[in-house]
C-alpha cells in the first residue's frame, strides 16, 4: 500500500523544487509543502508566490514530522545539504533530489547519509528553461517530460514506489537506469550542447568587441545559444560532477568536427552531405517523436 | 529620383524568394511578379500559393520588361542562374541575389555578368527558418531583420538605391559592408552555429543506436537543435562557398573548447566559471538588443 504524505520538505526552492512544489500543491492541496534552505529572504518568496505554503532555515523545524525531503539544489551543493540534514532525519524519511548528474550524488549519499541510504532514491526531471529561481517556477514544467530515478538495489521499494508517484502526480513519465547510464546520457544530450552554446558565445563575444558581430546574428543564432543564459553557478558544478563522461563525450564530437572541418577543408561534398542529412533525419524523428 | 518599377523577376522561389514576394507584392500590389527557375510544378505551386502572380520557366519570356531580377537560389547554384539569364539581360536591369555568401557569389557575378556587374548588387537578408520552399514563405519574416548588401565601389548607384527600397518596403534594416567582412561575420554568428548543430546531431545519433538517448533529450536540447533540421544540400552549398572563413572560425571554437575541456579535466572552477560568467553576459545582452 501506498505510504500516505502528510507534510513534505523541499531544500532549495528554486526553478526544479519551486515548479515540484507547485506541480505537487495542485495535486495535493491537502499536503503541507515547508521550504527549507539558507535564505530566508528567497524562502519568504516563495511563500508569498504562492510556491510553498511555509518555510523555516531551522532544519530541526523544517523537517518535523516530514515523510519526504526534496532536495532541488544544485549538484554541487548536494553534499553539504546531506550533512545539514542528516541529523533531523527520522528513519523512515524517504529523500530524493533532482540533480542533473547522479555519480556524484550517490557518492555524497553513500558517504554522508550511511544506513539511511536506502530511503534515498536518487532523481532527475528532464526539464528546465533557462532562468533560476521560484520566481521562475511553474506547476506545468514536468508536464509529460521524462524523470529519471536511478535507485540502487538496495534501495528501499517502498521509497522507490512513493518518489515515481510523487512524479506522476506532477505529470511526469518516471523511469529507471542505472547511475552510470544516466550521466552518459545526459553528458551527451544536455551537458554536452550546454559547454558547446557558452563556449561559442564565449568566442563570438571575444570576436564582436572589434566586428559587432552579434548585430548580425538571426533567429537560429537566438534558439542555438538560450542555453548559454543558464546559470554559470549551477552549470560550473554540473560540469565538475559529471566530468568523466562529459570530458568524454566532448573528445568524441570534437574528432567528429574535425573530420567536418576536413571535408569542408577538401571540398569532399559527399562526407559532408552525409553528416548533414542524418543529423537532418534523427533531428526531424526525434522531434516528432 | 528613384526608378519605378512595374515588374520584377524572381529566379527561386524558395522561403527567401517567396517571402519577397509575399511581402513585395503586399507593399506594391501593382508591380507584376514573376517567378522563374527550372521546375515548373513548384512555379505553378508557388502561383497558386499565391507568392507569386505568373511564371516562365523560359528565361526570355520571364525577363522580358523587368526592372529587376532577384536571384533567390542557393549558392551552388548562382554561379548557373547567371550564365542562364545573362542572354536575356537588358543592360538597364537591376539584379540581386540573396545568397548565405558573398564572395563565391561576387567571384561568379565577376566572370559571368563581364560589364553588367555594375547593375549586380549583392544582397544577403539575415532571416529564415529551418524550412524549405515557397510553401513556407511569408511576408513578415523580414520585419525587423537585416538585410546586408556587399556592392563594390563600380556599383551602379541607382542600383544600391532601388535594391534598398525594395528590402526597406519587406520591413527590413538595410547595411551595407564588405564582401570580406560579411562572410566573415556570417561564419561566426551563422555557419559555424550550423556546423556544431549538425555535427553534434550526427555524432548523438551514431551513440542513440545503443542507448536510446535522444529519448532523454528535454527543451534546451530542441531549441539547441533546430538549426540542424535545415537543408543538407543547402548548407553543403553554403560551407564550401564561404570554406575559408568558416574553417578559420571552427578552428578558433576548437581551441576555445578544448581550453574549456582542459578545464574541467583539471577541475579548474575559475576558467570554467569565467567562459560560463562571459557567454552568459553577452548572450543576455544580445538578447535584450
Amino acid at each position: 500500500m501506498a505510504k500516505s504524505i502528510h507534510k513534505i520538505c523541499i531544500f532549495g526552492v528554486g526553478l526544479i523544487g519551486g515548479s515540484f512544489a507547485c506541480a505537487y500543491k495542485k495535486a495535493f492541496p491537502e499536503v503541507e509543502v515547508i521550504g527549507a534552505g539558507r535564505n530566508a529572504k528567497k524562502l519568504q518568496q516563495a511563500q508569498e508566490l504562492g510556491v510553498i505554503d511555509s518555510f523555516s532555515i531551522d532544519l530541526a523545524e523544517a523537517l518535523d514530522g516530514v515523510e519526504v525531503l526534496v532536495i532541488g539544489v544544485p549538484v554541487g551543493s548536494i553534499e553539504s545539504v546531506f550533512e545539514q540534514v542528516r541529523p533531523h532525519l527520522k528513519d523512515t524519511v524517504i529523500i530524493t533530489d533532482v540533480g542533473s548528474t547522479k555519480s556524484s550524488v550517490v557518492n555524497s549519499a553513500t558517504k554522508i547519509l550511511a544506513e539511511k541510504i536506502t530511503n534515498f532514491v536518487p532523481g532527475h526531471p528532464i526539464a528546465g528553461t533557462e532562468k533560476s529561481g521560484a520566481e521562475a517556477a511553474f506547476a506545468e514544467l514536468f508536464n509529460n517530460r521524462r524523470v529519471i530515478l536511478t535507485p540502487s538495489e538496495d534501495t528501499n521499494s517502498e521509497a522507490i514506489g512513493c518518489v515515481t508517484n510523487m512524479w506522476q502526480a506532477c505529470g511526469a513519465e518516471v523511469v529507471e537506469m542505472s547511475v552510470e547510464h544516466h550521466d552518459e546520457v545526459l553528458a551527451a544530450t544536455s551537458h554536452l550542447p550546454h559547454m558547446l552554446a557558452f563556449s561559442l558565445v564565449d568566442t563570438l563575444s571575444r570576436m564582436n568587441d572589434k566586428k559587432e558581430i552579434f548585430k548580425y546574428a538571426a533567429g537560429g543564432f537566438r534558439d542555438f545559444t538560450r542555453i548559454a543564459s543558464s546559470s554559470p553557478e549551477m552549470w560550473q558544478d554540473i560540469c565538475l560532477a559529471n566530468a568523466d563522461a562529459l570530458v568524454d563525450v566532448i573528445n568524441l564530437f570534437q574528432s567528429d568536427l574535425t573530420r567536418l572541418t576536413k571535408a569542408i577543408e577538401t571540398g569532399d561534398k559527399e562526407t559532408i552531405l552525409n553528416i548533414f542529412s542524418r543529423a537532418k533525419t534523427s533531428r526531424d524523428k526525434f522531434c516528432n517523436e
